[in-house]
């Protein structure tokens, strides 16, 4: 292991110049140990963001951001492990309906998910909803509830990728986020942390999303499929829409409530949907079918309850109230709902899902530091979905507040998000892609 | 003002946005402030690096590093206040001999000199090699010493310019000083906060300069010129070689003794052409002459020992024992001075001043980081210089050391320092250009 300069190793990167593996693995153990200082960390990630780190740097980095913590032990466990990632979005509540169903199908979902920043969701949130559900379980809870159930969904521990939480804690404040190569190696540290055999990645595209464009979207897919294909992890990438928000809810006890219809059969056509082609891919990196067969074999878990019955338990494994499941009024509900009506006749076209994301955290729904709490109750319920023709004063949405006063400057927001047309657009499609190495 | 989003300033830059001048005044005010932390500067620094800043950036954070701190206080002296600032060479002593040179001639020289870091050298460090010369005088004796002999020459306080002293500190170990407008800002922040009407800059161009070729140089130059012009500065650049050394010594009691020599009318052509050249440029920004008297003005203070006088009171003044003028076996001799010779006969080409600034530090010269301690008697002697023909065995250089192991390991890189070709190459000119507004 060469000793560290850091000054060096930036300018290094700053000149275009590649790092080797050693270097990389000298950094990040730099970041653990807190022998680089944060003000120099933050300039090597600018320069990294300017120049890049190619596809063998990413791997390095990625691998070193794996070695610097410990990794879940799923050894025992004799079934695949897989899981699903998603870049982030709104209204996005697929992983509480994905991990019951794909683990009902014998599939081993060991979720790290995380929190909502901006107008993007997070799992955690959502699962917090359910009264007593706790997501910051110990490593071997962890394992001991997969072995029993498999699955589980808890939030990132100290213990798994603790460098991945240092860098990005200082991207967040630095205007570094934004770094395909860093993002990539995030992310799959954390997930090689979690002891997964295949992943599949959820990217989103669009306004709502961290990817506005398809051609974006892609070079993110590619990148993390190669660079989780390097460092041994099956990695399959859908590029799904994300211009409107996902299904007819934005809010974590609403977007639970939502879950719970598409693992009872029903729910909103492209949540359900949504669910179904990445459980699919989910099962078909397990190795065990055909496209075909799979997606069968997820709606027979769905037909036939075993899904759902695996929420029940996992909520009850994770300390959570299960009655929930039958009983949805048990979830916490807003003090207020508050009407959105159109202003006059249209075709809905897109609803800005960024906005509406942008909305839910006025509502207290969401948070803009990551220090902020979060109103569980709070969100947004859209009545109108693209597509759907209105006349003028019919609802468009229901504002869930614990205040009547944080849904008045929303209102006019609300509404305007709601494209109204004279005449249909054409549909668009859901998914819009899929790479695999 | 506006409140001051640290992270929103860093994406602004990154992604090519242009700063207000009233964003850049927040900025600096809560780096003085200590509001903003340094690993989010360092990340705007890294920005700047890549994005650059325009001019009326580059002026606006000049002015707001000046308004940082205090400002030496001038106004009573009629006589106009001209400074020379180098860009940083080898054996470059200009500053020695000129300051007391045009005080000669009736010009107010405030000048605030820095110290050498890495191969290039730095006034302070010369001066202090004459016994009890101290340069870290009060803003109020400086002022005083100004008054009565219209030269003094100390370092920066921390009452002038105090962002330029924290900006460069966090700069310098996060590969972040190679920046245009972030040097333009620097230097001109704290030209202007010794009060001066004019500023004559030597931008130093080739293998021991920063700039390493006449087109940077020239960008640099003019960027100097503009920003300093737009802040009521008048300002003119000199490009000057710096491929070999400046005169005959590199190191720091080596260059007092030479500057006296320049000063008693005398010293190598090249350190008397180069001072007369700055110091008509300065008479001319005093607005008192033409170039053609200006020179024989300067002529005169020479030939007179008016200059050598000045000199002489100014070490006083400064608390110095100016008795080294008449007699320079006062100052600091190493105990031990090795030939190198030559290896073979030839005519000297270049004199490779990168790597004799390098090999000076080895035999304790200089310095690689800010907190070393130098030796004010170490350094080098040149015996031959570019264009003259010697023979194997031939003294090219004594170099001076406390210890003889120190020599040792540089005999062979100052003897490959000097190219020796079979035929003469073509003189190069000093002096490579002239920018003014």
């Amino acid at each position: 292991m060469p000793s560290l300069n850091p000054a060096e190793l930036i300018v290094k990167k700053r000149d275009g110049g590649r790092h080797s593996a050693a270097e990389l693995e000298a950094l990040i153990q730099a970041v653990v140990s807190g022998e680089i200082a944060d003000y120099q960390l933050s300039a090597w990630l600018m320069a990294c963001y300017f120049r890049g780190l190619d596809q063998d740097e990413t791997v390095a980095l990625t691998r070193a951001m794996l070695a610097s913590g410990k990794a879940v032990n799923l050894g025992r466990l004799r079934r695949a492990k897989i899981d699903k990632h998603s870049t982030g979005g709104v209204g996005d509540k697929v992983s509480l309906c994905l991990a019951p169903l794909v683990a009902a199908c014998g599939v081993v979902v060991p979720m790290i998910a995380g929190r909502g920043l901006g107008h993007t969701g997070g799992t955690l949130d959502k699962l917090e909803a359910i009264p007593g559900f706790r997501v910051d379980l110990k490593m071997r809870a962890f394992e001991r509830i997969l072995g029993r159930l498999g699955t589980a969904i808890v939030g990132q521990t100290d213990e798994l990728a603790p460098a991945d939480r240092k860098l990005y804690a200082l991207r967040d404040v630095t205007g570094t986020v934004e770094s395909i190569p860093l993002i990539v190696a995030s992310i799959l540290s954390k997930k090689l942390a979690a002891g997964l055999d295949g992943l599949v990645l959820d990217v989103k595209v669009g306004r709502g999303a961290f990817m506005k464009d398809l051609q974006a979207a892609r070079v993110l897919g590619r990148a993390l499929v190669r660079v989780g294909r390097k460092n041994g992890l099956r990695v399959v990438a859908l590029l799904s829409d994300m211009n409107a928000p996902l299904g007819r809810t934005v809010g974590n006890a609403l977007e639970v409530r939502e879950a719970i219809e598409v693992l009872q059969g029903g729910g909103p056509a492209d949540t359900r949907e949504l669910t179904l082609a990445l459980g699919t891919e989910m099962l078909l990196l397990a190795q065990r079918t055909n496209a075909g067969s799979a997606r069968r074999e997820l709606e027979q878990a769905l037909a036939s309850g075993r899904a759902l019955d695996l929420l029940r338990r996992m909520i009850t494994a994770q300390g959570g109230d299960a009655r929930v499941v039958d009983d949805p009024a048990r979830l916490p509900r807003a003090r207020f709902q508050v009407r959105v009506s159109a202003p006059h006749d249209g075709v809905v076209g897109n609803i800005d899902a960024r906005e509406l994301g942008s909305c839910a955290i006025g509502l207290g729904a969401g948070r803009l530091r990551a220090d902020q709490r979060v109103d569980p109750a709070a969100g947004i319920e859209l009545l109108a979905r693209p597509g759907e023709r209105v006349q003028r004063g019919q609802p468009l949405a229901i504002l869930h507040a614990a205040r009547r006063s944080q849904t008045v400057p929303l209102l006019a927001r609300v509404a305007a998000a709601f494209e109204l047309r004279k005449r249909p657009s054409p549909a668009r499609p859901l998914i819009l892609g899929r790479i695999r190495s």
